[in-house]
């Protein structure tokens, strides 16, 4: 059997980097962007990107391609609708960084979709087709929903899409996906935010910027990223994000307590030490092969994710 | 005139690597530690260096060298009281992350050296003889202190020492100085340690470090630092750094706020991104040569800092 084709819906760095990886790994890929420059771009390149979307689905429907969704948060309903309109049965997953919004998106506008979400936790602070590049998944966790009532089928699909672009797989329901990408990926976004701001101050006095170094250029790195994109991210996933501000306003409440009171940071810095050191020691995570069969396969894959390891492939 | 001798007490990260780029730009060196193994390595590697801090201080008074500070803050008052004893007017400077706190120790424990502050702007998360290299400070900016009354010729000795080294001197007073790297240095450490904390979460839970991609290892990379390096630095800076948390706290409350209310983040996201944008764009500061005359010259000096401009030589 040949593998399954992909049609990626929105060729920035996400979309284009997965079209230029599955392209390498043999599959057949053609892609749709709404920005024609982007897709004469793409086609510079020498991949089959178009500005007509509902051409892209129906071939997807044709050939039952794998449709991966790779527009931010806010162009997904009108992308959904057109699926509805065109390709309404056809075998769909994501890229996008919140799960249950998009969850909910595709349970209103496209309900016949067969719908597995994903997630690859890859990313730049570059953005567009030029930046992306086959290896950006390279090592990578991609995220792979495991709610029950999930197509299987499609599950192989997704997860198939992951391993071919050389990522692993890390299962999780949607919502414990959302509150997780809060605490790594969107609170930091904010954080950079917030501590460049600081920085900077006021216009006039520019000692503290030119004194800046590495821990400020690492710390407000992400902070460079394009505002619209930070938004959507971060504005999709509200509730969780709130949860995990208000775990560091409240971590940092104490901490501003105790340097005010008897001056100490002990407590702050050497929770903060060991949790990192926690996360080196957790990068080497244990390396699971599975068969996707029984009641209640997908529990057992969201307690694999839970307990930090991954897929990254089948059982034989 | 051979150029001056260079004294470094200390010789981990900072003080290792000053060493080396001393000895590297012709300069005669030696140097002290407190451990007879960093002593030890550091003569493996070809540096005079001793455990013993008095015979040390006493060939820099013989020499008339520039002694070096480069050991934690607590460890500063045993250090200056010897020189008390044994070479109390020396030329001295020191490499240590806060300024007010450092010159009001050398006025209590020294007070006839004569006490130019200097701070050089570079670090890795790494620490120790090992982790030197004479290449540190290429590039850095090297602030030295500009309060009124200090002895110019010792403020031309330490600009010398870091335009030796590679670095630019940015002239700052002690206060602003210390507000500055709250800002930019001291507080980028409590949010990478909040950050890798609220990441890590609750043991049992591992999916958020599994999940963790660059924005989690950029924004907690500082974390990694050894805790008592963090302590000595932000402790020593309390006023400064707690009016720098204050700001962030203020922030971040209102950032807050208006998630939980309208869900928006915009002004955030925007006010991080501009100040981003603007630290990248002064990452090219206005070179200035200067002559160490008039009697407003320290004042000038503090004016150049905080327009953001930087000293690489004299003006002939």
């Amino acid at each position: 059997m040949a593998e399954r084709a992909v049609c990626v819906v929105g060729t920035g760095l996400i979309g284009g980097s997965l079209l230029r990886a599955a392209e390498k790994a043999g599959r057949e890929v053609w892609g749709t962007s709404a920005s024609e420059p982007t897709a004469a771009a793409a086609r510079a390149d020498g991949f089959a990107v178009s500005t007509d979307l509902d051409a892209a689905l129906r071939r997807a429907a044709a050939t039952d391609a794998l449709v991966v969704l790779a527009v931010p948060l806010p162009a997904l309903a009108a992308v959904l609708r057109r699926i509805d309109a065109v390709a309404p049965a056809i075998r769909l997953t994501d890229a996008v960084s919140v799960k249950v919004a998009v969850a909910d998106a595709v349970a209103t506008h496209a309900p016949r979709a067969r719908y597995v979400g994903g997630h690859p936790m890859a990313g730049t602070a570059e953005s567009g087709w030029a930046a992306g590049s086959a290896g950006l998944f390279t090592g990578a966790a991609w995220v792979v929903a495991a709610d029950d009532g999930l197509d299987l089928e499609v599950w192989a699909d997704v997860a198939e899409l992951a391993w071919a672009c050389g990522a692993h797989v890390v299962p999780a329901a949607a919502d414990e996906h959302d509150h997780a990408v809060a605490k790594i990926s969107h609170l930091p976004h904010l954080l950079a935010a917030v501590l460049a701001a600081v920085g900077a101050g006021q216009a006039g006095d520019e000692l503290p910027l030119a004194l800046a170094a590495s821990s400020f250029a690492d710390g407000t790195r992400v902070a460079g990223t394009r505002p619209e994109l930070v938004l959507a991210m971060c504005e999709g996933n509200r509730d969780a994000l709130l949860a995990a501000v208000d775990d560091a306003l409240g971590r940092l409440g104490v901490m501003r307590g105790s340097l005010a009171s008897t001056g100490g940071l002990a407590a702050t810095v050497q929770a903060g030490y060991a949790a990192r050191q926690r996360w080196m020691a957790s990068r080497s995570p244990a390396a699971t092969r599975i068969q996707l069969n029984g009641p209640g396969v997908l529990a057992e894959l969201r307690d694999l994710g839970r307990r930090g390891d991954v897929v990254v492939g089948w059982a034989p």
